[in-house]
């Protein structure tokens, strides 16, 4: 039987596996994360590969938490994939802007770390244009991106073993809340007489206005 | 007909709504939490009821992004029912350590913010001890609380009218990303000569090893 070449066959191979073991095409999860962050990203299409292959290499059974080096895109795709949320705070991201990923082991600090190597984009101009951000978007060309992203497969990422510093490993409990004098608000007694909110330097809020 | 007391009848309102206008009742809302966060977090089902009192008063159509002013728990709840996640930047976490989330219109910063009024608390033992962080957390209690804060609908949140500082509108585009001549991955080329995980003082790695 005559076979496409490979760039025209169909791929029928999961994108993605998520942590309880459902496996996702490469259209099922576009349209989860369509429904999650709003539009096809191409980072977080990367992002998922990136996980998967993370948590693919993780010792089976271990807790693992997870550090994001960036807060675009791939923390929506850790969110999606990994029990690790924003709120959860098995999720931490450490704004290195670096697209890199690592999962470790709660206790020991061992981990996986995937990033993307800027090296091996290089066959793949859409790719290359849009993570280095030196053209301007293109929507013409968007489809054409995520189905680049997609033939790349895992060939865009960097795998390291890793340690995690000892202070990412333990979590300090907050304490038990206090009743701000200032707005009447409950907040964590460690951060001093008054909370963190009232002091207009740490705030956001321009003005307030009780309804 | 006899009618059963009020804290008795069974309760068929829905708990929230998401964005695209789903309702969920208690019972789905819990499930959708334990999908998401791992567990029945009362903080997300809390959290789910503010950012539901808060998206209905935003004016029709107004497109807005979220500050949460805590880590725990409320970030999930803003992320499972509104537009804005951690990864597509409409959602910032402030920690400022109070029990707050705010929706505020993109371009001119008008929003609703919503707090937990510890005051309110008073009637709900259970929700005042786990609140206050004044008791071991006491899991054979823990439906029990639950029960309380669905009790309760939206009498224990305070809901102000706020303008968000300026500078919590624009987002400076991070512009195109250079090569870290230490180790050769892409970073915004803004942070300086070399990319923030390479100084030793802002990254979270004890050790790397390339695979």
């Amino acid at each position: 039987m005559i076979q496409p070449p490979e760039e025209m066959a169909i791929d029928t191979r999961p994108w993605c596996r998520a942590h309880r073991g459902r496996d996702y095409s490469f259209d099922e999860f576009l349209k989860l994360i369509e429904s999650f962050h709003g539009y096809p990203a191409p980072g977080v299409l990367i992002g998922a590969k990136m996980a998967d292959i993370a948590m693919r290499r993780m010792p089976a059974g271990v807790l693992f938490d997870a550090v994001c080096e960036t807060s675009k895109c791939l923390p929506d795709a850790i969110q999606l994939l990994t029990p690790c949320t924003s709120g959860n705070g098995w999720l931490r991201v450490v704004p290195l802007g670096r697209f890199a990923l690592t999962l470790f082991d709660k206790r020991s600090g061992h981990g996986i770390r995937v990033y993307v190597n800027p090296a091996w984009l290089e066959p793949y101009f859409e790719t290359r244009y849009w993570f280095f951000g030196t053209k301007p978007k293109r929507k013409d060309k968007s489809d054409l991106l995520l189905q680049e992203i997609r033939q790349a497969q895992d060939r865009l990422y960097g795998i390291q073993e890793v340690r995690v510093k000892p202070e990412f490993l333990s979590k300090t409990p907050s304490g038990p809340r206090a009743i701000c004098p200032e707005c009447g608000e409950a907040y964590p007694g460690g951060h001093g007489l008054i909370c963190r909110g009232c002091r207009f330097e740490t705030g956001y809020l321009l003005s307030e206005e009780i309804k």
